[in-house]
This record gives C-alpha cells, sequence and structure tokens, in this order.
C-alpha cells in the first residue's frame, strides 16, 4: 500500500484528533467521560458493495460510516463524544482519495463536535471496510433502549422516512413519481441514500422522555417490529401520517409506499413516547427544529407490526432492508 | 451470506456478551468505568493475508484479534474490561468455521476476565476483517505512555523476543536453529505466532513503575525507537541481554539475531524505568510469574536505538516488521 500507512496517518489522520488521542502517538487513547453521565459505545462497520457504492464520493463514505454511528447514539438519547477509525483500505487507493476521505471525517467532526480517538489503519484485500466505534454521554440512567416500551405508548418518527429509499432508486435509474421532482431535489434524494443526518439534536428529548427509541436504519416497519418485540408489545402503523419526502408524498401509491416503509438507511429515530410526556417530547422536539410526527401506538400484545392505510391493511412483501448489516448493536 | 447475520449473533456471538450488552438486543453498549479509574481504549485491525494466514485455525484468528488489543491495554498499565467485535466475513465461511470462531473468543474471555458489549457482522467482499475495539481501566492518572521515558531509565522486556518470528520461519519452512528442535518445541514456537500472550498480569507493576511502556508488536528495536523517539531521548539496547526463546538463543548467529530483534508480533511490553523504581518493578513482576529482563537504557540525545552486541554494534538490515498495519494507537 502506498502511501504507507504512517504517511496517511500523519497527514491525513493525526489533524483530527484530539483530547485524550496523545496526537495518535501512543498505542491506546483515554476516555473521559462526562461527570454524571454513563458512556454509551456503539460500532458500525460498512463496507464497498454492500453499504455504499465503490464509485460514491470518499468523503461521502466517510460521513457515513460516522454518522451510521451517530445515529445509533441519537437512539439512545446519547451526544457524540468522540470516535475511533480502524479503516482497511485497498491497495488501489491514491492520495486524492484518502485526502477526500479525511475532508469528510474534518467537516463532520466540527459538525457534530467530535474527535478523534484513534484507530488503525491496514491493508486489505478488497476494500475500502470502514468500522468506527462511536462514544456518547448520557445523564446517568437515562440511556434508552428497545426495550422500555409500554403499551399505550404513542410512536414518534423524525423526519421522513424514505428519502434514502428514493434516492437509491433514482441512482439505479428506477422510475417512480421522483421522475417528475426538479434536478435539485433528486439530488437531494440521492445525498440522503449517500449521507444520512443523524438526528443528534433529538438526544437530550428522547433520553428525556422516550420510554424506547432505536434509529430506522433497516426499513421503519421492521425495526419497528424489533422496538416493539424487544418491549413486549405490539405496534400499529398508521401508513397515510408516516411523513414522506417532499414531492414523493402525494404521489405514493400503495406499492411505493410498502417500499418507502420498508425500505433501508433512513437514519431516523423511531421512538415510543409514553401519552403524558407526549406534549414535553413535541416541545423538546421543536426546539431542536427537527420535525417528529406520531405515526402509531404500541399495544398489548406481540408479533408483526399492523401497517394500516386509511384502516386498511397495507400489504407488504418484505419488511426490512437488509443488506448485511446484523442488528447486533 | 448464509447462515445469516441474525443467526450469527444469536447462535455464536449472544452468549459471549456481558454487562453493559443488554444481550445484544440493543444498538449500544454502556460502558461502566470502575471507580477511580480511568477508561484505556484501543482498536487494531486484523485482515486475512496480511496479520494472519487465511488458512490459520479460526479459534487462533479470533483470539490474535482479540489478544493484540489486551497486548496494547497491558502496555499502558490498563487491565482488560470488555471489547467490541466488528467482523466481516466472507461467503465462504461456514457454520463450522464461525463455531470455532466464536469458541476461541469465549475461552479467551474466560482467560482475561472480559466479556463482548456489542459490535457489528457484515459481509465483506474478501474476509475475514477483524476490527476489535478493548476497553482497560488504569487508576486515574496512572496510564502508562510511550512518552514519559528519561536519560538513565533502564528498559526491560518482558517474556522472549522473537518467538513469533522463528514460529513464522517455521511455517515458511525456513531453515534456523528451530530444526534441531523437537517437534512441540517447534508447535509452540509457531503458537506464539498465531496466538500471542498479551502481558495481562504485567499491568499493574507498569502502571505503578514504568515512566513509558508499549507493547513490543513491530520489532523490538524499531518498537524501542519509538518509544525513544516519543520520550525524547536515545535508546541503546544490549542484543546479548534480550531473552531469546529456548534453544534459540545460544544457536543465534548475528545475522539471525537481527531478525529476532527486528522481527514483529512479539507482543511482549518493553518498559522504561527509572532507576530508583527499578526493585520496585522486577518485586512486582516477579509476583505476577512473567519473567522481566533488563535490555539497555535510555540516554541523552535522539536517533535510532544503538543496538550492541558484547561491545560491538550489531548490524542492521531492517528495524522494524512491516505487515501494514500503522503506528496508530
Amino acid at each position: 500500500m502506498a502511501p504507507d500507512e504512517i504517511a496517511i496517518i500523519e497527514r491525513y489522520f493525526r489533524p483530527l484528533s484530539g483530547e485524550g488521542a496523545f496526537r495518535l502517538l501512543d498505542d491506546a487513547a483515554r476516555i473521559s467521560v462526562p461527570a454524571g453521565c454513563d458512556l454509551v459505545v456503539t460500532k458500525d462497520m460498512i463496507a464497498a458493495g454492500v453499504h455504499f457504492l465503490p464509485d460514491d464520493p470518499p468523503d461521502t463514505i466517510a460521513r457515513k460510516a460516522l454518522r451510521v454511528n451517530l445515529s445509533d447514539l441519537a437512539g439512545k438519547g446519547a451526544k457524540p463524544l468522540a470516535y475511533m477509525l480502524g479503516a482497511g483500505f485497498g491497495a488501489e487507493l491514491g492520495e486524492e482519495w484518502l485526502a477526500e476521505f479525511a475532508r469528510g471525517l474534518s467537516e463532520d467532526q466540527r459538525s457534530f463536535g467530535i474527535h478523534l480517538l484513534g484507530g488503525d489503519t491496514i491493508s486489505v484485500a478488497a476494500g475500502p471496510v470502514i468500522s468506527i466505534t462511536a462514544f456518547g454521554a448520557v445523564a446517568s440512567g437515562r440511556m434508552v433502549h428497545r426495550f422500555g416500551g409500554r403499551p399505550g405508548d404513542a410512536l414518534y418518527v423524525s423526519g421522513t422516512i424514505g428519502a434514502a429509499t428514493a434516492g437509491l432508486e433514482i441512482l439505479k435509474e428506477r422510475r417512480g413519481p421522483w421522475d417528475k421532482l426538479g434536478r435539485e431535489e433528486r439530488k437531494a434524494l440521492v445525498a440522503r441514500f449517500r449521507v444520512p443526518e443523524p438526528r443528534t439534536g433529538l438526544a437530550e428529548a428522547i433520553a428525556g422522555f422516550a420510554s424506547a427509541a432505536m434509529d430506522v436504519s433497516d426499513g421503519l416497519v421492521g425495526d419497528c417490529d424489533k422496538l416493539a418485540a424487544a418491549s413486549g408489545c405490539a405496534a400499529a402503523i398508521e401508513a397515510e401520517k408516516v411523513p414522506l419526502p417532499p414531492g414523493i408524498g402525494i404521489e405514493a401509491d400503495e406499492s411505493l409506499l410498502a417500499t418507502l416503509l420498508t425500505g433501508g438507511d433512513d437514519f431516523e429515530i423511531l421512538a415510543a413516547v409514553p401519552p403524558a410526556k407526549e406534549m414535553h417530547f413535541t416541545g423538546a422536539a421543536r426546539g431542536t427544529g427537527i420535525e417528529v410526527t406520531r405515526i402509531g401506538t404500541l399495544r398489548e400484545g406481540s408479533g408483526p407490526t399492523s401497517v394500516s392505510l386509511r384502516g386498511k391493511i397495507l400489504p407488504l412483501e418484505r419488511r426490512s432492508f437488509v443488506h448485511g448489516r446484523g442488528p447486533g448493536t
């Protein structure tokens, strides 16, 4: 691999390091947990051809690798602190690719107020394979889990559902209501597939008022199944309430709606909120500028989430989008 | 990938999970830092064909992935707590391989008193690529760094140097003094290449008495260069004092000695110890049953470590063993 790992680390990764990283000159890092907080940790790997397209812009690969982890933290009510980077690069990557990859990390570090703690750069036979471990802080005892929801809790989702799926369809040149959108709107959908928007701003509202939460990464319906099952409940979603991306909502027929509600890479937050806390939750969310929408409820029972469209069950051929990412943490 | 990731996690990885992992049913884990301790974190990745041979036994791949990280923690004076596992598997791996891989992790968890916190399992085009993030605890303010050494400090090394290099030479069917060893002794050398022995037991002695330390992973001489440079010193090693593996020491000619002193994968500890603390350090080490040997000193100055053999400079064609692992942390 050329340029070699030492040069890569010095040139591109050292400038990203911060407190506890010892300028990447040591064998390990130190994490300082803010007083009164619990430390939350998550690790998502992404690989070429599985989670991103091999010719995606390198800065978007870096951002996606980082942001899927920040999204997990947000779903647990945790604010991001720092991250470790494991990078497996193939021999074919040049200086320009690496510089763009590091630029993506650098800009996202500033956006999310985090820094690089350390990690490892290795050669792999087929890459890139990016493994990030991200650390976040939540007030002691306030980490929110998939479990914890109760029958009667309202189900909320942040932002819109289906933008990344629409973006992937556009990249694959499949037909849909996006054909009627302008060039900039279509680009925005593709951007949401390539670069998720982790809902870091919602962390406090979730830690304060949600009984259960998770990020929606493998399809809203399937992820709702998981939250409900972990909470010992069943769930019901009213599909007409699910916020779709601008320009797609009114055009979506049943089949497209089913695709969007089960497509991957939304990286929005699904939260169960007890009725008594709904006003606090929506109020706290409003203060962040991130839209949250009530899309259903948790109920007594078990089994797959019931998804209805104006009172009728919506037919679903799949519940989740699977691209080789397991559930894990 | 078959069996799919959900099945892999349920069958093989869930049984490895412990406190803070929420049975791998959540999106993130919680780390509890013991009272009065700092949290130390390290991340080393290993890939097939780079850090291990593709047909190595799967349990040894798992152990090596874990132990290279535990070795980093030991070098910082930290005792291991838990780890996150990122696993990129190729489609060709079957149930038997995975079961053996998990068995390696499980047995090592028991040996080192740690548990799995979470992680991610993905498909990759060419694997396995294993990315472990390991967490350790050290008494607050006692983390030991590469920097911190002072002129006059003694240099100690744990165990023996060169066993893994000899093991790799045996695997590659190269000639050497190991040809005269018995089958079991040769197997032991190969085992040291495949499965390092992280010096976890020395953590307390290092945290208590070393001014600087690191694990020796890329060759004793090159790693000594790094410790000395980080400490703003020069170093001198007396090669005749370096403990070589049983059966090799007396047979080692100058050329072999140079190979062993610059070969990789020793995963011993190199520690700088101020003269006033040497008796404490060696006493504490003796209590653990891990041999430590004084091999040289730190001096005023800078530049590459001087390596002498009975008073004469030992010629070295390389200083480090490079297999694509950068310095990083």
